[in-house]
């Protein structure tokens, strides 16, 4: 609990664990806060906690996953993902290896994202109380692009998704349940934003991009569908999903459309951009699975799927929790 | 849980519980992140979680505590608080009608602090893992002055606080360790934006602004000296400490100099300027019991304070805990 006193154990900690891996010049003058430089562009900000369990998991860990998640929100923005704040709830008696291990982690991909850790917090909640340790960071980008959001899309658009659904929800659950699959699922979890702005560079337009995390495609689709007042139509057989995961859905009973994903995101575009968009998403050799899976049309808000045996079904929210603590 | 689950039950809460308090343009969008306007000043940008027990105060909330804490940290970096993000970690069966309060409070805060909260992210953890609600808010302010901070300070300065010491620290002792003072001790969580902004527009000299939180005074002054490797010397009989808070550190055997406050800072001047300074703070109304309490001086980085009885002695920093969960 000392840690988190504000007295000489915390600045123990932060000396030991938190500046080592955080290497930034404005975390180490020390302040209350961060001085930005002057930034040209519009910024985009976003915020997230993760609470994901096991702290731990196949293809990241908290640390990282905390990144990538704000990281690819900025990216769902059209901005370069600049700096991240950092704000932990440290349960007492977390071993300091772990959290060590978690703040590795999350700098290393912060530095593979190209961001900045710029200033952080610290709080210690009594044992029992925090499950490990909480993270939240907010993330400052720099729009590169219009607004990019559900109230530019438009009937005639389609929809890209990036790659194969599902890897981060069964990874997570994988771990969590001790269920051991034939195949090692690893989470797909990613920074998106390389992918993001090579369909920038190339002059796509990009009228919506939403990453796939929790609630899945089917909640990400939903909610486009409804903030907008379109209808989206996809196609089952279009839905890239691998092999390992289908199977693993079948013998969970999970709908691989409703699981989570730390490393996917749509894309919407107006129909006749579509097939350079795949193509430019492609070669990045970050969304080898991208494809096209639909279109928006007139209609109510609502999401429908031809299914691969050719009957048509709503594919609603996510009702209730499929998978809780994901991220 | 399934308000966690980014399916239904999560828009129903965002629906009924967050967007009517939080009634600002870009959380309407519904967006994962928020778009800033074009700004012209430099940004300073801070980041805090707050895990503070009880979640309701003698003067307060987890919410309005939230906003002030944040908004303070960005007053002290010198800039005029614009906007704040909120991140919920809400534990299973927490009552809606208490994170409606805390919730209210909180968009209360920020209206009278002039902040907007731009875009919030919400989970959900188990019952009995999360102790009610923890909230991180970050945020971001433009600078009306150059960078204050440790490493202005200089010999020959002098140390001003805003106002009398430990209320806050002995609110919230009160309320959870069910003790009766005679007098009720209310928090002295608020804004300082506006006492800060006071000194600004006097144009005073101002080399370091902290305020005095966790550790309090004694923490604060602690790494100042540290940072800045100079001797701080404070006479006690000068520091500002309300009679029931000195009661009632005599009775729980707490040094009030340690004892954390949320509304009450120290700024950092040219010892010439400080009368002025004191006289700008008076002014505003909110800083009436502003005094000087000490000076800068070469020397080793230590505190060392003239005592009431005419002797010397180190203030060192807080070790250990004081009182945990106190923001």
């Amino acid at each position: 609990m000392a840690h988190g006193g504000g007295g000489r154990m915390t600045e123990r900690l932060i000396e030991d664990v938190f500046l080592p891996a955080f290497v930034g010049a404005e975390l180490g003058r020390r302040h209350d806060g961060a001085y930005l430089p002057e930034l040209q562009r519009r910024l985009a900000v976003t915020t997230d906690c993760f609470v994901v369990k096991p702290l731990l998991f196949p293809g990241g860990s908290i640390g990282s996953l905390a990144v990538h998640g704000t990281v690819n929100d900025l990216a769902m923005c059209g901005a370069r993902p600049l700096y991240l704040t950092a704000g932990f709830v440290l349960e007492e008696g977390l071993e300091i290896a772990l959290l060590r291990r978690v703040v590795t982690d999350m700098a290393a991909a912060a530095r593979e994202s190209g961001v900045e850790i710029i200033t952080a917090d610290t709080k210690v909640v009594e044992r029992g109380k925090g499950d490990g340790v909480y993270i939240n960071t907010t993330g400052i980008g720099e729009c590169l692009i219009g607004e990019a959001g559900p109230w530019r899309a438009e009937p005639g658009d389609a929809v890209i998704v990036s790659g194969d659904l599902g890897r981060h929800g069964i990874a997570i659950l994988s771990v969590r349940e001790g269920i051991e699959f034939s195949t090692r699922i690893e989470s797909d979890a990613m920074a998106l934003w390389p992918a993001v702005s090579a369909l920038i560079a190339a002059g796509i337009e990009i009228h919506c991009l939403r990453d796939l995390t929790r609630g899945g495609l089917s909640s990400a689709l939903n909610e486009i569908a409804r903030a907008r007042g379109v209808e989206i139509n996809i196609d089952e057989a279009t839905i890239p999903i691998s092999e390992p995961v289908r199977g693993a859905c079948e013998f969970l009973g999970l709908d691989p459309l409703y699981v989570a994903n730390e490393g996917r995101f749509c894309v919407i575009v107006p129909g006749g951009e579509a097939p350079r968009a795949v193509g430019v998403l492609k070669s990045t050799g970050l969304a080898l699975d991208a494809r096209v899976i639909g279109a928006l049309c007139e209609g109510r808000s609502r999401v429908v799927m031809k299914t691969r045996i050719g009957g048509r079904r709503i594919v609603d929210m996510l009702s209730g929790e499929q998978l809780p603590r994901i991220c």
